[in-house]
């Protein structure tokens, strides 16, 4: 079996992650994994939605958005059509979801931070890069706040990292990105913390149903290639 | 460590299925997952999405919803809200995902399946009680078309089921009720196909993140209820 | 003439009146007029809205819905649509409409019910089917603010109850199912209360006018009808 | 018993309708009750909704909508709001129903004619006055189709017209203003066919039921004023 | 070149501004450019939008529709597509941003004046005719205000007027209708104050560009035809 | 008078144009005005909107977004919202209207170029950016239709670019940054062809109006700048 993209089957993208790269946000980020490119931005507001209000925890909320000519034909604007698709939606929840893990609710006080993840170029993997992105985003948020001496220490527990594996002509592969994606058999999305913990495991047999044995293969995988991004996210925030 | 509902870890809740539960649906199913009850009905149509005319393929979609009052306290009736929830957008998106995993669409023809899960008690598992009915309600649809001579041999390429399991208090348990699901720290959805392959696996941690250990535990115990879940449709299947 | 029911021209349909049909609501009732059945759950909430706060009163509102198959064709899901269609609007106002007739709205204090009306399976009459199905869910909700405590007398000043009566083939009949409800010249909804009184008259000429005596005719019928559902009522509501 | 306005019980509010009011539509009228006016406009397109399609019928379908500052405080534009709310949605319902039962519509062929009812100044009586009016503007939009060719004889079976009645301070009285309306016992909209039959009549009980002869009073009430209005139609129309 | 109407080329068509149009707004105009008729009311509310709360300043805002069939075609209805159009935003944003021109806000206090601008019938020009005539319904809600004590000194610093200029046929022209709006090469509109600031200058060439020699012949027209509006405006208010 | 900025009053923020940003579309232009950043898209489809069908020319449309976090303080995502504000609605149609008068619809054939101009970073100006990023991209489209020998020769008539001008602290300028634009006394935007003609003109007094002569020399200042636009779009263009 030979990858499309020359790639081993245990070889991410080259993968960067430049913060700062837009100057409003408390943190911004445009994370590329190959050709997959997500501008992440964290966004810093006091207070908390109504529900949470007085109990002296915090809120960390996610949005996902597509441009509509990230892809290779043009799909329709979500603001346009008046309704965000439900892929959106179900990517947007994990995005959240995963990055709340990241983060003790208690020790950030009444702060919200909203992450925006927007795919500006997509090539497969855009829900895993916006995940690895958006933590570095986070990261340099939550540090915005500790300037600013409105926490004390970091709540950040641990770093979140997401990585996409799937079964690509019989064989399992790591981090598929669009040409792969699209003929997969299987494809998984593993959220891993740097701790090693699982955060997420989101796995769909597209065709066939798959195996024990294949899911640990493609588990193995995912472990490496987190290992991995977690390094290029603790590289990336060392940088001034 | 104690259920609430006292069960035993390995435990199904006790579950029925109720085939022909509404008279107009060509399929048409009430299931009961202890206290959590859906209505399941599969819907035939001629044709298919614009999408895939002329392919000679079938198509099978979901929709889910609960009754406003299905819960312990009333939630907002999404058609009055003029648009459906996050989590009721992803939920049928996984009950029609798996459905079509159960079926060769191809030997469906150009039919269309529309499966209507709709929650009238919930008692936490309704999205996997919803997607084992569903198998059944789509099993009679199915039928309901080779009885007519629309198409001959049956397309269902296997069944499947769903289960949840999770880690409460500490311990892996099958098959969450609503004050088990409320507080347990991860919540995992598992599909299996009857000849044993993983068709969908969705697992969260809420709280910490989960180690190996604990996943393979999980599997262990959603294998388990499934096969049990797997027999009740069989049996269910083989009433007039 | 001959009903396609093979019934009197004076005669209702087999009625049901079930309560604690679900178990978190208030009161909860599935109610049969033959193959029609609808869910009806009253929830109870503290307070009333913003227009009416501090008046003292209570308030009591309806939202009514079918399944997307409770009918021979499936119809779209209103809450996928987006928007709740006209018939949907103008039915949940006359049950609302209806039920406040019931009730003291001083003497239910700041307290709101909501009436939640869905058909599980549609054969004509839903919404008489519903205003009577919910008028004793109602009931058992203001029984439970009073077993609660949080009111003294019961604010219940009569039952409500609802039948259509129509002309059919020429001929006035009480309680049309889908097929005379279809076929139907004259169409009309009436409720009346138990103690005789006219609280809601909807008549509509599908096709020709009618006459003063037609509708004469058709009143008696509705008083008749009606009658036996406000026994039905009681005697559900004599039950433990 | 002394009505605000100074009126006779059984006397109608001055009534003008002023054919051809703005230039475009193939009808055209403004309507007065009184202080409550409404532009009414019938406008014919060539064929019919998808649905109907093929069945050589005609289809007249109608809108209803007020100014936001036709009433004493003002309402939210529905356009703004991004909705028609119930009250609209009923009332529409309502004049396109009673204006089908004044055309045949197999004469009328495959066109379609669109009433809109705008209410510029409401003072009770909007519905009742649209249809009345819209009668008018679909007997001018009837004859364009006539004089272009289109049709051959008319397809007009009858003039329709409708009023309110109501029980004002135990007295029944014809045709309410405002300040009647929102004090009403009760409140009825009769729509009756210049033939002498009964279309349409939605009678409901605001505070208290009503009897069989309040209801019978009511009804000999509308007779009298619809003979009235339908005097008024003809004289209009005689009009070049 | 010959004006379909037959007029100058610095001609505008009949204005005639009528106040007390409808009987609740605080201000309630008609005017008419020609055949173009709008409604415009402004309507007077205690306090301010939430984020100008407590700064003491008012505010004014508008809206601006169109009635189904106010044009040759009939257009869909606002209400019932469920949005405003591209083309009724821009306008309606338009005529609140001249309006707030007009008025000083910090002396009107915390009081809102919404404008509407309802078009019954349209031959071009409609946003023009609509700031003309708003601003004398806002002149008389201000005047509303004094009366009531609720504000001292005017805050009206100027009346403001508008007017559409083009280029028809190679040769500017002023206040252009329908016939010569849709085939204009270049289609401007202009605010001006009474004072003769300008308050806005909205101009596009339809197809080709157009010069500076054009802008200022288009601009001469218009400043001749607005000194005619604002003399209208000073007629219509002396009246009682 | 100091601009913030240190800039001459007839001095544009140092602008790039960067060609084939992203991969897909077949214009794609990163275009900055200083730190306002616009990714313009031009996509090409086959075909025209229903309403040209058959006519044999082409069309070109637009659309306008931000990024939530491109502004100082986070933005609702419109998606999210569920409707483009009017401020979007109003951009998006100025960058359609503008670009179609660079265009010869009829040489463009039936086609479609749908030009998306989406905003990463926001310091004011982002509708002139838009228009001149997005016209360069159009060029390239276009340049991708005559290599794919779908037209002939190029149907661009010429190019199109715009800037903002407006009075800040007295004083005519050109380009107005953020804190010029928040705190300008009046804001202009202007389309101008590279062979000289005006294509649009947007003035608006924010606070006083404005005088003929303050709007020659902002007309002035506007000449200057787009002709120094004109140049590095044909700079940009040159390159391979």
């Amino acid at each position: 079996m030979q990858r499309p993209s020359g790639r081993q089957v245990d070889e991410l993208r080259p993968v960067r992650i430049t913060r700062q790269f837009t100057c409003h946000a408390e943190g911004s980020v445009l994370v590329e994994f190959g050709n997959t490119k997500v501008i992440c931005t964290a966004s810093v507001e006091e207070g908390v939605p109504r529900f949470m209000r007085g109990e002296g925890r915090g809120w960390i909320t996610a949005e996902y958005g597509m441009l509509p000519r990230s892809t290779g034909t043009r799909m329709g604007r979500e603001a346009a059509r008046g309704k965000q698709g439900g892929r959106t939606v179900e990517i947007q929840r994990l995005i959240g979801r995963s990055l709340r893990a990241a983060v003790d609710l208690q020790a950030l006080g009444e702060h919200t931070i909203t992450i925006d993840c927007d795919v500006i170029q997509a090539d497969g993997g855009t829900r895993t890069a916006s995940i690895t992105g958006a933590c570095v985003a986070l990261a340099d948020a939550v540090a915005f706040l500790q300037a600013k001496g409105k926490i004390n220490a970091s709540p950040i527990k641990r770093m979140i990292a997401s990585v996409s594996v799937g079964i690509y002509q019989g064989a399992p592969v790591l981090d598929l990105d669009y040409p792969e994606d699209s003929a997969a058999e299987t494809d998984m999305n593993i959220v891993l913390g740097s701790d090693g913990g699982i955060i997420e495991i989101q796995g769909t047999a597209e065709g066939e149903p798959f195996s024990e044995a294949e899911f640990a293969s493609m588990l193995a995988l995912a472990k490496k290639g987190i290992a991995e991004l977690h390094d290029l996210q603790s590289e990336a925030l060392r940088q001034a």
